[in-house]
C-alpha cells in the first residue's frame, strides 16, 4: 500500500454536523449556481419537459488537501504549457508527421486534419488562435520510498472545451464558505486556517481569455454588432459551469455571447463573401452578429459527428473569419498521441519546442513515462513490458482514439492484448501508472452522501491568445504571443474504485485545495 | 373598465424569442439563486427525500411598468411609516385599547397579548426592538377620470417575517441582465433605457439591519460568541430568499447565523439566569452560542402554533434578553385591525402619532377607506354599504384574523352577511377596492408560461431600531431611534383573476419595477 502523506482526513463528523453541512452546501450551492441539470434517471423528461429543475453539482463536502509544492509547480508551469501547445499547434509540419501515423487508426483524427487541409488549399483568413486550455494531474509518491517528495504527474492536456472553470470557481468559494461561517467542526486543526483554502478564480479569468480574443478581432469586416459564441451540446447538463463564463462576458466585459447547438450551426451561421462568420439568432433574424470567436464546448468527441452536416459545420466554421477556440490544429495538439511523443522516454520533441532546457526540464519532470506499441525499438520495449504480468502492474493501457473510456488497467494488460491482433496494438499506447496518496473525503451528489477513499486531480487553466506566423499558407510557427496566462484551477475529486473522470457524466466531484506541506 | 396608464404591454414576441427568454431567464435564475424548493406536486419527497432539487421562483419575464410618481412617494414615505409603527409598539396604552377589542374574535390576538403581559409582570430585560418593516401598495386609479393621477393605495403594513427580500434583489438583477444582454427584443421601445429598471438592494439592506441589531445588542452577558438566529418553518421552500439576507451577514459584516425551526425551540435553546438566549446547535453542542438577535420567518401565523408548546416556546424567546425582530407589540402592531382603525374616515389616531401635519397626511392620502362592521357610528354606515350591492361592489370584505384568505369580493358581499349572525359582523372590516390600470406581463413557473392580464403589488421594506421607552414596566413610547431607513422594494405581481398574493404559496410571481410617466 501507499505510505500515508496527508493528515487525517476528512474530520471526523457526527451525523447531525453531517446533516448541517449537507443542507448548508446545498442551499448555497443552489444559490450561487454550483449547479447542474439533473439526471434523467433522477428527473424524467416528461417530468420536466422545459428543464426547470437543477440540483447541487455533485461536490466534496470538504476540500481536498494537496501537497502545496505540487500545487505550486502545477501553477509555474503553466505559462511554459501555454506556450509548448501553441508552438505545437502552430508547426504544422511536425504536427504532420504525428497525425499521419494516427490516420489509419482514428477517422476522427483524419477527418480534423482533411478540414485543417481543404481550409489551407483555400488560405487561412485568421492568424490568431485562442487556447483555454487545462493541463491535468495527480499527485504521484513512490509506495516505495517513504521519504520521497510527493510530485506531479500530467494526466493529459486538454486542447479543447476544457469544463469547469465555472464551478471550479463557486466551489472554492462554498468551502470558504463553510470554514468561515462555523459549519465546520471548530476542533479540526486540519481544517483551521482560510488562507490554506485557495480560492480559484477559473471562470472570471477563462472569460477575460475570450474577451481577449474579442478585442484582438478588432473592429471586424461588417458594420453589424459583434459577439462571441459558444458552441454547445445539447441538451447540456452541465450549463450553469459554462454560464458562469458567460456572465462575465457581459458583466466585466460589456460583450454580448449567443449559444448555438451544433447540430445547427449551419442552419443559423452563413459566411460573407470575405469568409466573415455571420450569426443570425432565430429567435432574433433581424440582428445578425458577426461573430469574433468561436467558443467551442462540442465538438470535441467523435459522438457529436452524427452525420456528414456535422463534418461540413465544423468546416464552415475553420474557414471562417472568427477567432477558433480551439482551431482545428490545436484540436489537433491535445491528441493522446501527440501527450504520448513527448513523454516518450528520450523523445527530442520536447526540447525541439522549448529549447530552453531549464523550461522544457521542469515539464519534463511532469509526464508520466509513456510508450508506443508499435515495431519501434521502444515499441518493442513496451510490448515486453505490458505483455509480462509483473511489470504490466505499473501501467495502464489506453486507446490511441479519442473519446474515453475502455482503459484496461495493470494485471488486466497481459490477456488482453493477447485476445486481439497484433496488428491493433499500434492503437494504443502503454502508460506508467501514478500512485496517487491514500486520501478520504465525502462526496455528495442528488442529497446521498458518500464518504471514502478518493483520488484528486488538478486541473490548472491557461489562457493562450498568439499569432500564427503563416508562410506561403502553411503554419511555420509562433508570430506573436498577444496572451499567455496562468487561468486558475479545478480540483475533481472521484472515488478511488472508479476509473474515468467527469463530474456531469457521474463519475466525479467537483472540489477545492487545501494546501499542506507534506 | 379601467382607463389605460401603461404603454402597450409586454412586447409582442415570437415563439422564438419567448423561448429563448424563458431559457436565459431559467438558466439565470438559477445560477443566481432566484430559485425555490419544487412544491410537492411537482416533485414528490420520495422522489427526492432530501430536498436537493430546486427550480426558478416564479417570476415575470419582464420588468412592469409603474408609474414613476407612485414608485417615488412610496420610497419616500417609508421612514414615516417606519417611526409610525416603532411609535405604535412602544405604546402599550394605546395598543391595548385596540387589542382588548379583538381579542374576543381573535384567538392568536389574545394569546400574544397574553404573552406581551406575562413578560411585562416579569419585567422586560430587552428595551432595543427591531422591525424589518415592508408596507404593500396597489396603484389605483379613478377609473371614472381618466384625467386623474395614478396614486398609491396601502394594501397592508407587515411587521413580522416580511419576506422576498432576498429574491426582490435577484428578480432586478435579472430583468437588467436581459436587458443588457440583448435578450429582449431590440425593437421594444418601452424597453429601451436600462435606467428605467429600478436595481432592488432589500437582501443586503436588510441584512444590514440585522447587522445594526447585532451590533447595538453590545458585548452580550456571557464570553460566548454572539449570533443572528433565524427562527423558520419546516420546511422551507422559500429557503433561498432568506438565505440572500443570511450570506451578507456572514461576508459583509462577519456575523454568523444559524437556522432554528419553530418547533425545536425549547430543544435546543435556554435562558440563563438573567435571561441571556443561548442556542446550542445540536451540530455542534460544544459552542453553545448567545443570541443577539431574534429574526422571526415562522411564528405569525395561527398555523405556525401547533401545541401548547409553540405558545411556550414564543413566551420563552419574548422574555429574553435577545432582540426581537419583531418583539409581540411590535407584532401585534401589524395586525389588520390596527390598519383599519389608523385608515378610518376621520379617525384621530394617525395624527396622535404623527403630530407634523405634513408627514401624516403624506401617509394618509395612501390609505384606502376603510370601515368596521361594529355598532359605532362608522360601522353602521359600513354595514348600509355593504348590504347595497350597488354600493358594495366598490369594497373588498376582510376578516380581522390575521393568517390571509376568505375575502369576500363586491357584489358577493351583501349574501354573505346575510348568510351569517350579525354578531359575527364584527369580525370583519370593509375596505374600498383599489383599481389598478389594466397590465398584462408573462409569468414563468415551473417552466411554464403564462401570459395575461396581471395586478403588481409594491412592497417597500424598511429598518427600524429602536429604543423603547420603559415607564414602570410600561411601554410609553419611542425613547431613541438607532436606524431607521428605507430598505429596497418588492414587486409582487399576480395574475388579475387570482386575489390572493404570497409567491411561494404558489399565486404570484416576483417582479420588478420599470419606471414610466404616466
Amino acid at each position: 500500500m501507499s505510505r500515508d502523506v496527508y493528515p487525517e482526513y476528512p474530520p471526523d463528523v457526527s451525523g447531525m454536523q453531517l446533516r448541517n453541512i449537507v443542507t448548508s452546501a446545498q442551499d448555497w450551492s443552489i444559490a450561487h449556481g454550483l449547479a447542474v441539470r439533473p439526471a434523467p434517471t433522477f428527473v424524467s423528461e416528461s417530468q420536466d419537459p422545459t428543464t426547470s429543475l437543477a440540483v447541487a453539482a455533485p461536490i466534496t463536502l470538504f476540500p481536498s488537501p494537496f501537497p502545496r509544492n505540487c500545487f505550486e509547480d502545477a501553477l509555474s508551469i503553466q505559462e511554459a504549457y501555454n506556450e509548448l501547445y501553441a508552438r505545437i499547434a502552430s508547426e504544422e509540419s511536425w504536427l504532420k508527421g504525428v497525425v499521419e501515423e494516427l490516420v489509419e487508426i482514428d477517422e476522427f483524427m483524419a477527418e480534423l486534419w482533411n478540414i485543417h487541409k481543404k481550409v489551407k488549399d483555400e488560405g487561412y483568413v485568421q492568424d490568431l488562435s485562442l487556447g483555454l486550455f487545462r493541463s491535468d494531474y495527480m499527485v504521484n509518491i513512490d509506495p516505495e520510498n517513504a521519504t520521497s517528495k510527493a510530485s506531479l504527474r500530467q494526466v493529459e492536456f486538454n486542447t479543447i472545451a476544457s469544463s469547469f472553470g465555472g464551478l471550479s470557481s463557486q466551489i472554492s468559494a462554498l468551502h470558504k464558505f463553510l470554514l468561515k461561517s462555523g459549519i465546520y467542526p471548530p476542533d479540526v486543526s486540519s481544517l483551521n486556517n482560510e488562507n490554506e483554502l485557495i480560492e480559484s478564480k477559473s471562470a472570471r479569468l477563462l472569460a477575460s481569455g475570450l474577451a481577449e480574443a474579442h478585442k484582438a478581432y478588432g473592429s471586424g469586416n461588417t458594420s453589424l454588432p459583434k459577439c462571441v459564441l459558444f458552441v454547445v451540446q445539447t441538451p447540456e447538463r452541465n450549463v450553469f459551469d459554462q454560464r458562469h463564463l458567460e456572465y462575465p462576458l457581459i458583466y466585466d466585459h460589456g460583450i454580448r455571447t449567443y449559444r448555438l447547438a451544433f447540430s445547427e450551426i449551419l442552419k443559423h451561421t452563413h459566411l460573407d463573401s470575405t469568409r466573415t462568420l455571420i450569426y443570425t439568432p432565430p429567435h432574433s433574424p433581424s440582428t445578425p452578429h458577426e461573430v469574433s470567436t468561436l467558443y467551442f464546448r462540442a465538438g470535441y468527441a467523435p459522438t457529436d459527428y452524427t452525420s456528414p452536416d456535422s463534418w461540413a459545420a465544423r468546416l464552415h466554421l475553420e474557414r471562417s473569419r472568427a477567432i477558433k477556440c480551439p482551431s482545428i490544429l490545436t484540436h489537433l495538439s491535445g491528441a493522446k498521441k501527440i501527450q504520448q511523443v513527448l513523454a516518450t522516454p528520450s523523445s527530442p520533441h520536447l526540447s525541439h519546442f522549448l529549447p530552453d532546457s531549464t523550461t522544457s526540464s521542469s515539464i519534463l519532470a511532469t509526464f508520466a513515462p509513456i510508450y508506443p506499441l508499435d515495431n519501434t525499438a521502444a515499441g518493442q520495449h513496451a510490448r515486453s513490458l505490458a505483455l509480462n504480468r509483473a511489470s504490466a502492474a505499473n501501467f495502464v493501457l489506453k486507446p490511441q482514439r479519442e473519446g474515453g473510456g475502455n482503459n484496461i488497467y495493470r494485471s488486466k494488460i497481459p490477456d488482453f492484448l493477447k485476445s486481439i491482433p497484433e496488428t491493433q496494438w499500434p492503437a494504443y499506447i502503454l502508460m506508467e501508472m501514478i500512485n496517487p496518496p491514500p486520501l478520504k473525503n465525502v462526496i455528495l451528489r442528488n442529497g446521498e452522501v458518500q464518504k471514502g477513499g478518493v483520488i484528486g486531480e488538478l486541473g490548472v487553466y491557461g489562457v493562450m491568445l498568439w499569432r500564427n506566423k503563416l508562410v506561403g499558407g502553411e503554419h511555420t510557427g509562433v508570430e506573436e504571443v498577444l496572451v499567455n496566462k496562468e487561468a486558475g484551477y479545478l480540483l475533481r475529486t472521484k472515488g478511488d474504485t472508479s476509473e474515468e473522470g467527469g463530474v456531469a457524466a457521474g463519475f466525479g466531484a467537483v472540489d477545492s485545495v487545501m494546501l499542506v506541506d507534506v
